[in-house]
């Protein structure tokens, strides 16, 4: 397990604000469960609003909350006035996701001045069992000198 | 471009069907708008509850409708009693999505008896132009003698 | 389909010295079989020493022709005093490769200033027979201001 | 760490008699240097003959001994009447290949039916140190009733 330093010492509190400016997130009624360097998580319950036609957690949601912990997760080991874009990731979908709640658990496999690499695993819990349901791998880009606030 | 034939003939009923049952699809504000053998469009207008924190849709409801389309691409060309599960996809952002509204035109590469390869664009219509704002590749597993319904 | 315009006039033969200086290629019996901006095809003889236990040219052998050809349509938009790297790839394989050779053709879906990305589809050549064999989105990264024979 | 048990107790020598019929391996100068239940690694000395035009090892062969080792991770589990083919896999290079030789090291995440998924990643072993060069996702497919020696 690799262990990553912030050069950022506000990381957490910038990774915060981000995040509640990201209406989907709240749609989704996600929320930021672990920030730390190089490492984020992202919960959310289960609903019915967020599943498909089989009553399974919707695929899309799965990757929206996979790549936005991946994103955050390459977030934390950059500047505070830099921001990040997603430029592509894959999604294997390896269960269905049902239970209590899923969590996405993204961390960072190769961080880089231009581009980062991070993994981030969707787990489902039910009744109390963690069960593996998606892996991503996920390829991030730094805007730099252009603050998470100033993209758009 | 491939032409294919449907076996059977209610398809597209049976996937409007399928369409309406999907929760996630209604959050999204999602619509089928095009349902032909190989070929489903899926679209949503914009709307600030689907957004990021830069105002742009977010990724994640790009996959989602790209992943949608695709599944309904690949259903067209199976049985009344099948039902589809992605396995898979990649998704390459391309472009901000921003404008009007997002679609996903979702064309099958490959029909196969157990996996079907379908490629998904989203394009973002701003100002009546159309933008390629991403591209996903999706892989698509057959579940045989179980109809949608009949999954979960 | 796109069009492209190169902005280094000598792109074709800066690809083709390139090329030259991949012993791999020469490995796998590859040849360069076009060079336009924005699109390169590579191609390859059926060969005993590139087939795996099937007696089908390897997917590894897909998958370096796929990626070389993708970044070589991405190289000809670049300028002399780039280099050009993969940042990764999807490959699908689609049916088995066999007959009397293959080809890898790549087209640029969206050329950018750092990145671009580039589809590549693999046919094999059977008895004078297109048959698409493997699908691939690649991502590639510009190295600004380093030439291709400064890397390394 | 997951532990698997392989259903068929000759699995290894099935494995080792295939890889030794895939002439492409032979041709990097491939070898399988562990096998184990849903393990398998793959490892190729440094060599001219496998490099592109930077000096490294070429992305394809790259990604040719991890799709290879992944292929056989997930075929360690299968039975001694079936076969296994690559469906499709995601490749993220991390880092330049250089060094004394290069290991595949292939892990299935989740092992299927008919799908099974597998993380294999790269590394470079260069003066005895250990680098993460690449690291990739692979979804195999179990081809039933159909021996290795049989296809093709």
């Amino acid at each position: 397990m690799n262990t990553f330093t912030a050069r950022d010492p506000n990381f957490a509190a910038r990774i915060r604000d981000s995040f509640e400016r990201q209406p989907f997130m709240e749609t989704v009624g996600a929320a930021l469960s672990r920030v730390e360097p190089g490492r984020v998580e992202i919960e959310a319950p289960f609903a019915d609003h967020i599943t498909q036609q089989h009553g399974f957690v919707h695929g899309g949601v799965i990757g929206a909350i996979a790549d936005s912990a991946a994103g955050y997760a390459a977030y934390t080991l950059m500047a505070a006035e830099d921001s990040v874009l997603t430029v592509e990731y894959k999604l294997n979908l390896l269960a269905p996701a049902k239970g209590e709640r899923i969590v996405a658990k993204a961390e960072v496999i190769r961080p880089g001045r231009t581009l980062t690499i991070v993994r981030s695993d969707v787990l489902a819990i039910d009744g109390g069992e963690e069960m593996l349901c998606a892996t991503a791998v996920v390829t991030l880009i730094r805007m730099a000198g252009q603050t998470d606030h100033a993209v758009g």
